[in-house]
């Protein structure tokens, strides 16, 4: 069936509702290059202040997942279980709760990203590991999971390069923050991967893409239709992103935090998402009544860790990359934390090296940011905030000033910190 | 100043109003290449839904002119005015109106365009005139306004390029229809043109782009507010456009009747609204009290017609192409005709071969329909209600199939056809 690209671009400006077989011929044809970049930047704007029905996002969706392979673990002998993170400033879970989850003998096909802007990424992280490797093929990917059980990787080009393609575009149109564009490519990826129950750890606050529980909220509850409607059985979490996940924000450094916590000690933030994730995804795979955290204290999850990271050619007892340079922030007043801003503490990070500015730049395993006080923390003036790491000590300029305004202090202990801060279904 | 397109779209996108530094630098760089054309259409359509204030769209037009070259009549040693049509079914009124209002010593220099879709260009209606040419140099232009004080011709390519660059982008991207970027591509042009006086056609209903009187009448408010705030004595007229104006329709056709005006008759819509409008354009520049239907009956427009059309080559005593193949429509019915739809004798129009398809396409001169009744005429049964006329009989068809339910009939008189709705300005 074939649809001009104008009438459906106007049915959507003007609030209409787009057929099953418009968004299956759009996303094909948008794909293959019939349809335009600026005809499908205008759709996107459209799209974005007009909205989609929860018809339409499904059908979005799965024309993505219709423009590529999708990944079949039907035949694996195990159950699957996958957790996608919307991004923040820290966030390391997935390292330590793939291996976790996979303890209990689900199989954990965690297909990840690399960080851009202010965002880490969980294959960046990894690759601070000297001799791991991201790009496995599919038949790697699939022997590992009968392996080992756990498996962290790149995803193939062939998996939904519509939303790549639309993906790259959206960057660049002004178009990334609607909900509808952003569920179907979060899910178009997670849906074709093949994973039966995915759990969504959905952040909120400065550090992450939505600023508000409400929309959050809003985005959670269209995550979790979408893969329930697709046969997935997937639910949210809602954390706080307000300040930075752990004490550990860089490569090599949130490699280290994620084996304090796989040793059984770590940041009681970072513990408690990861072993809240975990007892949802054991929860869809049918594993109740078991504590995750006993295998964090028990070594089986290190053990699971250790060859995950072996399978994909990382040496689990090497000496992690570390920065030439280090340069300390100290406490400017006495009193407990009050403030302690993750946008802030991920813009610096990023500046200071960890992340990257393009595509194509490298980034620098050991730069980052070691927090010496959480959130709620009492500190003296002059006692060590936090130390800034990098290879090339010029960026520590533009890093600190990235961290004007981010910390506050007040004499009284600020209420107890809610890291988990709501679940959708 | 540089600006991010992408910061600049996203201020559109969340309603913000974009300043005069941020419009300029956008115009600038699109028509560069630096902001691209996938950045541009979202913006354009985040200005459809969003809107723009009365000041964002003077910044635009004077963007848009400020892209290109700027015409100077000021030395010329007479007034200048000029008119605007919006575009209809059958609307030649600019063929007589600019030489009756020259006949009056202002001079009148016309840039028109070509036709797209089911409206006809007043560039392809001359051409059917033997040896006219419509591109002339700016010296020549110049030249015939000294000379003979009324020039038809096509704007040069230097005249507000932007605006030609982004209306070829918002044909393919749905994003036309909104009021700012319409109201800023026929200002930038008619003010770079260099008027001082100009009246603007506003037509109102199933022919025209603006099929109500409300959403015309925000238009021609806008339109005459820019003029105004540029300097140019600006008012404007809405006009009917749900039935076809006059009895001819297509190329050849419409300088005919364009002729039967300027020899003192013609049918009482086209004259009404020519004379109405060079009565605006005269007391723009200062003529009151003169009936401009006086030039027409007394010869001195047609003087002026052969002259404006001897300057550019064109022979006015040749005879016009005619159709090789025409067909008669009868009435179905006998009554008054109580509906005769403009929208639908356009596309009937068009399909016979007096519009192109797309850009590149040549007119037939000779196609078109020639209407035997107008709105509110009585007719009886199997009489001819109009003749479809073209060089390739296997039209027709489509050409018939596009005026079902053009027609219908009614057995009291319709009341009296109100030719001018409103005024503006």
């Amino acid at each position: 069936m074939s649809f001009s690209a104008v009438e459906l671009i106007i049915k959507k400006r003007e609030k209409g509702q787009l057929t099953t077989e418009e968004i299956n011929w759009l996303i094909s044809s948008y794909t293959s290059g019939s349809v335009a970049d600026e005809q499908m930047s205008a759709m996107a704007m459209a799209i974005l202040l007009n909205g989609m029905d929860r018809r339409e996002i499904l059908d979005l969706t799965m024309a993505m997942i219709a423009s590529g392979e999708r990944l079949d673990f039907s035949q694996l002998g195990a159950k699957t279980a996958d957790k996608h993170s919307t991004g923040g400033v820290g966030d390391k879970i997935t390292l330590p709760l793939a291996p976790l989850v996979a303890s209990y003998g689900i199989a954990v096909p965690q297909l990840s990203g690399r960080g851009l802007g202010h965002t880490g990424g969980t294959l960046d992280k990894l690759e601070a590991i000297p001799g791991w490797r991201a790009a496995l093929s599919n038949e790697e990917m699939y022997k590992q999971l009968q392996e080992v059980g756990a498996v962290i990787c790149a995803a193939g080009s062939g998996l939904a390069p519509a939303d790549r393609k639309l993906y790259a575009l959206r960057d660049v149109t002004g178009t990334v923050e609607a909900i509808p564009l952003i569920a179907s490519s979060i899910m178009s990826k997670k849906i074709a991967e093949g994973t039966s129950a995915l759990v969504l750890d959905v952040k909120v606050g400065s550090g992450a893409f939505m600023k508000t529980l409400e929309r959050a909220t809003e985005l959670a509850q269209v995550l979790v239709q979408i893969g329930n409607d697709a046969g997935v059985k997937t639910s949210a979490l809602l954390t706080d992103m307000s300040t930075p996940l752990g004490r550990k924000i860089g490569n090599s450094l949130e490699v280290e935090e994620s084996v304090e916590v796989l040793a059984g000690g770590g940041p009681a933030d970072v513990i408690a998402i990861t072993v809240e994730l975990a007892r949802e995804m054991l929860a869809h795979s049918g594993i109740t009544g078991v504590d995750p955290v006993e295998n964090l204290k028990n070594g089986k999850a290190m053990d699971k860790w250790r060859q995950m990271i072996s399978a994909q050619g990382g040496n689990p007892d090497a000496q992690l990359p570390k920065a030439k340079h280090a340069h300390t922030v100290v406490a400017e007043e006495s009193g407990h934390l009050s403030k302690l801003d993750a946008l802030s503490v991920g813009i610096a990070s990023w500046r200071l090296g960890a992340g990257r500015e393009r595509k194509e730049d490298a980034v620098q395993f050991g730069a980052g940011v070691e927090l010496h006080a959480q959130l709620g923390d009492w500190v003296e003036k002059g006692q060590p905030l936090m130390t800034l790491f990098t290879d090339t000590p010029e960026k520590f300029e533009r890093a600190q000033e990235a961290l004007i305004g981010s910390v506050e202090y007040s004499e009284n202990k600020p209420a107890e910190r809610k890291f988990i801060l709501s679940k959708v279904g």
